[in-house]
């Protein structure tokens, strides 16, 4: 893994990563593990009044983000293409956690375009993206969303990230399943006990049982993962 | 669609919702659309420390959140059940805009409980929780962002949230496929041009193109939704 990784994030909505102050990954930032740099994209529209949308051709309704401001801004921050570009729409291949590790392993730069509206005009795809991502198949209000979760999955993988209370090892599709059940003190609550082989210190028997039940859980909730 | 919905998140992090301040969804709370309340899982500890996590039976890393502070705060929140209980976590169901309408329309109220460190006791899940959803295969800090994109999502189906700048017709997987490229002025960027089609004026001719390229970009990027 890359030890330093430089996520810009352009967005007309600079304000929506505010959330960054409050969460792990603010900390992550102060501690210089990772730099995220947040674009206001409105300030490289040349209309005099700072316009970045307008309607579609051919009909339609809604509004869409104009090129030239995002064109311009691309321009601006990554004149050489050093970075791996990426709008985020619901159009997009889809994001998974193969595809967080690959982005924390294999770039040292990133760009994350945050759509709003409607959409961004095509030709903004053609011209300036390298990839279109998508976080689920939803419709958000706006792309901000997808990028603090698209940020939070791959500075996971970022070293330095996740302090101890963290680990990557065990958790959902690390091994292509779902996680196991899991249980804390008390061994009874309301009626409810931990399963015995938990409390068994038998490490063979408890990883049986965890195999087990990750199978189950995924057999039931996403039968789709099991090829 | 039910004309004012109640959301309750219940989580570790309150602050993490501060989101709602600044984003489009801040204003549809402020204009009584839906109403959103963050509930903190800490209050309801009885620890003398607050304390809401400990180590998991039958080891592995990490924390995991216990049963009694949530156990407490739903009964005191929601103690004739009559909220939607959805716990939010990479092993549920899968989270998609059929979902999302079908939570904005059958529901009043709903209760999102985030998860974070390595989960939750399973006997929450087993006592108290209706429904587990996963906003997408990959593993986030926490359920935080997770729940903004729930409501996020559900939001922009209660009536009264979305603006004229929005339009839930055209979006994709409105029709089961990706939505179609879309072009704003000018005419020409850069070199590409705007197809003629969506110049013409001929609303027969735009409507095929449209259900071409859209057909074909769901070929492209996401095969698995054509059956």
């Amino acid at each position: 893994m890359k030890s330093k990784m430089k996520i810009s994030i352009l967005t007309l909505f600079p304000e929506c990563f505010d959330y960054f102050k409050i969460s792990i990954l603010g900390r992550a930032i102060d501690r210089s593990v990772f730099d995220v740099r947040v674009v206001d994209i409105r300030e490289y529209s040349t209309d005099r009044h700072k316009k970045c949308d307008d309607t579609p051709y051919g009909g339609g309704t809604g509004m869409l983000l104009t090129a030239q401001p995002i064109y311009d801004c691309i321009q601006a921050i990554d004149s050489k293409h050093s970075a791996l570009r990426i709008f985020l729409a619901p159009t997009g291949k889809v994001f998974d956690d193969i595809k967080a590790r690959e982005l924390a392993s294999q770039n040292q730069e990133i760009i994350l375009l945050c759509g709003h509206y409607e959409g961004v005009d095509q030709r903004i795809l053609d011209l300036c993206m390298d990839q279109v991502l998508s976080i689920g198949d939803y419709i958000l209000t706006g792309g901000e969303l997808a990028a603090l979760v698209v940020v939070d999955c791959v500075a996971r993988y970022c070293s330095g990230v996740l302090g101890s209370e963290f680990s990557n090892i065990e958790e959902s599709f690390a091994n292509g399943l779902l996680e196991y059940p899991q249980y804390t003190r008390p061994q009874e609550f309301h009626g409810l006990k931990v399963p015995d082989v938990l409390l068994s210190g038998n490490h063979k028997m408890i990883a049986e049982w965890r195999s087990k039940t990750s199978l189950d859980l995924t057999k039931k909730n996403r039968p789709d993962l099991i090829r």
